[in-house]
């Protein structure tokens, strides 16, 4: 299975238990002694996808690296209700103190993880590969990128530095300009700038994506088009560049979006609209 | 109007900043001249509580000082659908390379605020304050607690630091220590650590209610109480000390519990479960 | 005993290394060879309240965590002159590097330690608290209200952030304003503004005492008044509010404050005018 | 007159700011309106040398860059009792907020110039040169360091990196070294380390005086000795090496030992036993 | 002409002036007034293309940001001996203090970039890209890469993120794996980890050649051939990838390099082995 | 033989792995599996002096701890072509990482001393000191430094802080202020600054000179002079000051200038012009 790379996760991490804790816990370290010992599990309260389990690890360890966390399962396992999925032990004092932000992190990232699943699930007989996209929480992109993948989806591009996405808003400003750049020019220019990267253009209508297409944009995205004329873009394209449905998407509507042979669709409410899972620590 | 405190956003802005833009925003950064000027509006789609104007400021300000950035309403503005809450201006790049960031904080942190003013509302005849909790997202505490005062709600403690909270597992704890300390010695002992801060007793049962009434705690949580039960406990508590229902608090029952006299409820769900307000960006 | 918490005193013992060490200890690094050990013993030149071994033992971890440093006693012990507190052996060099800033810490946190114990004692037979205040030294803050606790001392607040304590200033500015703010208005806003802190309020007349307990103050101080005067103020709040003495307090007048019967006296000396006491290391 | 170093004071600034204010100064920020105004005067309740007023500033500064603050004299001033040293004006909040800690410094740092100016005054008539130690505060070495000069005291090394300083502890540990290095042997190694930095060689007896002599030493350090023997190694060394006084030299024997005709003298108490001197804040 | 990304710079630029400046250029703090101006100019003193005076701009802004640093030509220009670069005036302290480390960073950056010129200039008439490497200084890959392209070079990959380069390393350690993945399963693996990204295959032989070009390399690079050999693998590739010469590419033999029809060859020494150039700043 | 200071390289080595490494090794993440065990060695490709091994080895460490770096000979020593330096096990993907920036550090440093070598062997049979200059690589200082003395020559000053260095722009700016400060002045104005840390004065005529040793100037650089020159400004200063020639020193010069009887000279070129080792890491 993939593994978190721990230092993408520090900052983040480091950044919650600053704000939770502040000058400190003052419940636990008053009435906690501090050789104090305690065992507790983590338990999944509904059937998901876990998502998160070394980041809570991670959570703990910047506490106190004398607590044990030890997962019961993998981050992309399916598990049913009322499962342990982490049994911790240490300290008593770093394991309440961690608590919350541990299932903060578990019970976001796994909603993100189980939602993805559901889009994924639903066009299996097709070859649509299910996007996320930049909507995702100030300061944990990273994360909810990888809880993307372990529900089975495909990652957009991780930020602004790792394709060249021409959207309507560099298509309108360029148009306004002296030079009156237009789509190919614009192609043009982002190739020469990186010519390693690929480009991406927006098009929201079939005159655009002819002209996309005539531009060699490598992908292009069809924006907020209906399911028919979304067929027709995949026609005209026909295997030349790569299509991406956008706009709108949802799991009642995915199916008639994989009927159109679009080859991806981006779906901003993997990230930013899953519901937490239930998950509870409890002392044993 | 309260003002945000722009020291306690940076890190969370810079951090998010820094994980969207990377190497460089390589899009903007090859097709849009550098002198390009440009204007935009903010959006609001759906009616809502507005919150994060000035984070929305404070991303465009990192990015490009020389960006204007001027609110059209105040944070805690009921805005109708397709009404523009801001208005943009200054060189282009730093306006299309902030744009997804600002909405992001915009949608997340006015959808926690009009979530409580659901809340709110529905309690507008009863003196029953709706309260947060800690259940929010790592790296944005203060950002989201201050969208739920925005919305109508009452702060419980910011973090770990303002508040003595005894809680189930506190309890469970000191209770198999050599010493066997029960609620009136944990109560005692918070007391002596800083005698200038509240306790609070999370409380399951009447007996315990009882118990922390005795210990002299300032406030006394009745967790997953029955309207009926926890009618009790208000009873028995007599205003003796503030009375606060927790566990499974939704806008459904929110009225019934309201109804049992008790002063505050905590709802995990208002920053938990929110659902991002759509807003846009779009240039002028 | 009481631990010290590291995190809190690393940022210090960090800047004052720095600050000393600067581009090298060129004189240590010249002449004693890289792989020279070296043992060495602290010793107390003058009886006092130790204070300050983790501190001392940290200073050396961060130049070379070869260095063991295996303290003779514990923080809080009664020491008498010419007796060895801690035993270092390790790499010579950095033995040498850290003495004086070990020494430095020592010094001051027992001196501190030690006025305290001097005041605590003054007043064994009554039920008078002896409490520090912030005139601490910039930066040592968390270490000095540590000493004062080691030498029988109470903490009063530690800093702005964890009790509201309404002054003269914060008085006569409110009385000023267009709104005419007065005392139990000022009350009244701070309880609103965090109601789990206690508030204080400072009076200097026997009308403001009145004042400050009509308005449900949890603490009054009674600032810079004769003992008689006192004696009058504690009569009044009669145990309806805690009682603080202030301003003045010298070991020669504790007593007589003491018998006012007031619950507190807060003395700015112990940390503002303790004298460092000798403590010396010696290679053996 | 000399100017401070801001980005010398900044860390310790902003430090003492942080473990003061943590998250925020309740009392302040509840009460006093965001923008109300105040004026107040700095003054001084003790005939002193004031030290610190820039210091003082950035304080304000840093907590709000709207403050002025105007100094009404110059660091170095000798002040007459109940003079206003600064007038402050600005946002009302800040100049609360930042009272306590510019007190804080000001009245150390004038403690230490004042307490040096009575060293220098005392030997007005010999050519002694009152040097101070490493024996500052920690994480305030450049500021004491600051206010011994302008109470005409002469610094000592900075640091452990200015100056060799061949100690008796060098000289112990080399003595047992396989290679049995003497002093000078350690005087021509540290020469050879660095060329440019000057050497000093500690002695505790005339012995050791002659051979540090012999060595080449730039300064010698004659360390605890008596005023006799004290003139009798000035006499040896006949201006051939510079001489330093060092050990238990207090404002009584100050004068005797400039009669031996010694080059200078380190006092550690100028640092590390300066009482504050009394500086308030008051609105106006 | 493009601009320097000053965030980019400003890393090594502290690093740089801490290095130098340490605690502080004693010689121009004690001798020169605080308050005295000086004018100065930076005169170059051979021929060269200019590189990096926005980064000498940067020197001194952030020694003192009342500095004026006036450029007299721009990045990239072709300047003759003798010829004024940059007029600066302002406290003549900063001036003194920033000289030599702005010079240190024209000299090594006109030096590339006047290298670079040499190597485009030789291959004027042919249509040979000349890229760089990773062979530059730790520290300042920005500014050396920018360098190249005022030189009239293009950029090979920024660094190990922006192109997948599959080196003989890489295919080495794969054949030894018991899952033996080879060059196109390598080239699969690595268009599923990032499809917007290029692919690059170091090829030693014609078969190597062969099988990149079969698994569908964007770039092939021939690794250490023989013109005669590079002519043949670049009419294998026949234009369906991009063809790289690389290894031993010298000012000698770059135009028989270029008579192969390579599309580009990558030079390590651009940055590896340029001559800094004689700059110099005089007062005047 | 002397340590590297591991902490004084770790921020350039910070530095240099985040500009080489980004978001990423995509090529190196994609490809090798996690848990890909790997050796290789590190290998000269022509005869020096290395230099860099440790550097080298903190390179591995920083990515990642569990990758084994054993040096086959120590920094300083001469090897002789294809000899193996350095052994590396562990971890594929590190090593893979961290092969180019490892090769960078060595191939530079080795170059600096192999070329410093080659300037003190030249004068072998002559007292001359070769000395290196501030004319080094930004953020590379201390290694470079470092790199000189392995080489076989000397430090000249490290930066701008352990040395006075009266240059002409000094001087020149001194002659024009109201007060006309001239050598005399400047070198007494220096000496009270700091009386510990010697002073040098540059010379460029041999009036300058005279006034150089009258003012009692510690060192004086002969700046610029022929051998005629240099060897009547030797015979003036006669032992009683450090002579320093600087200015046009060159491999082919060198022996002419130590022929005058100048104690050092000051070389540009070490750092300035040294070219880099060939030096290579193959898997095994």
């Amino acid at each position: 299975m993939e593994k978190i790379k721990i230092d993408q996760v520090l900052p983040i991490v480091r950044l919650a238990l600053r704000e939770d804790i502040g000058i400190g816990d003052i419940t636990t370290d008053s009435l906690i002694p501090e050789d104090q010992e305690a065992t507790a599990e983590i338990i999944v309260e509904e059937e998901c996808i876990v998502a998160g389990l070394p980041v809570a690890k991670t959570v703990f360890d910047e506490i106190d690296d004398r607590i044990e966390f030890v997962a019961e399962c993998s981050d992309g396992d399916r598990i049913g209700a009322a499962e342990v999925i982490a049994r911790i032990n240490g300290p008593a004092r770093g394991i309440l103190t961690g608590e919350r932000l541990a299932l903060n992190f578990l019970q976001r990232l796994s909603g993100i993880a189980t939602l993805t699943s559901l889009f994924v699930e639903k066009v299996l007989d097709h070859s649509l590969k299910i996007l996320d996209t930049r909507k995702t929480t100030p300061g944990l992109r990273y994360l909810e990128k990888y809880a993307v993948r372990l529900g089975g989806g495909t990652n957009h591009r991780l930020g602004l530095y790792d394709l060249f996405m021409i959207k309507d808003n560099h298509i309108f400003i360029s148009s306004r300009n002296a030079d009156k750049k237009r789509i190919p020019d614009l192609v043009d220019t982002a190739r020469k700038y990186n010519p390693n990267i690929s480009v991406e253009v927006e098009a929201e209508t079939l005159t655009q994506v002819q002209m996309a297409l005539d531009a060699g944009a490598d992908i292009i995205m069809l924006d907020n088009m209906s399911p028919a004329e979304m067929k027709k873009a995949v026609d005209i394209i026909a295997g030349k560049a790569i299509t991406e449905a956008s706009g709108g998407i949802t799991i009642d509507n995915i199916v008639k979006i994989a009927e159109t042979g679009v080859d991806c669709a981006s779906v901003g409410s993997l990230t930013a609209a899953a519901q937490n899972i239930n998950i509870k620590m409890e002392l044993t």
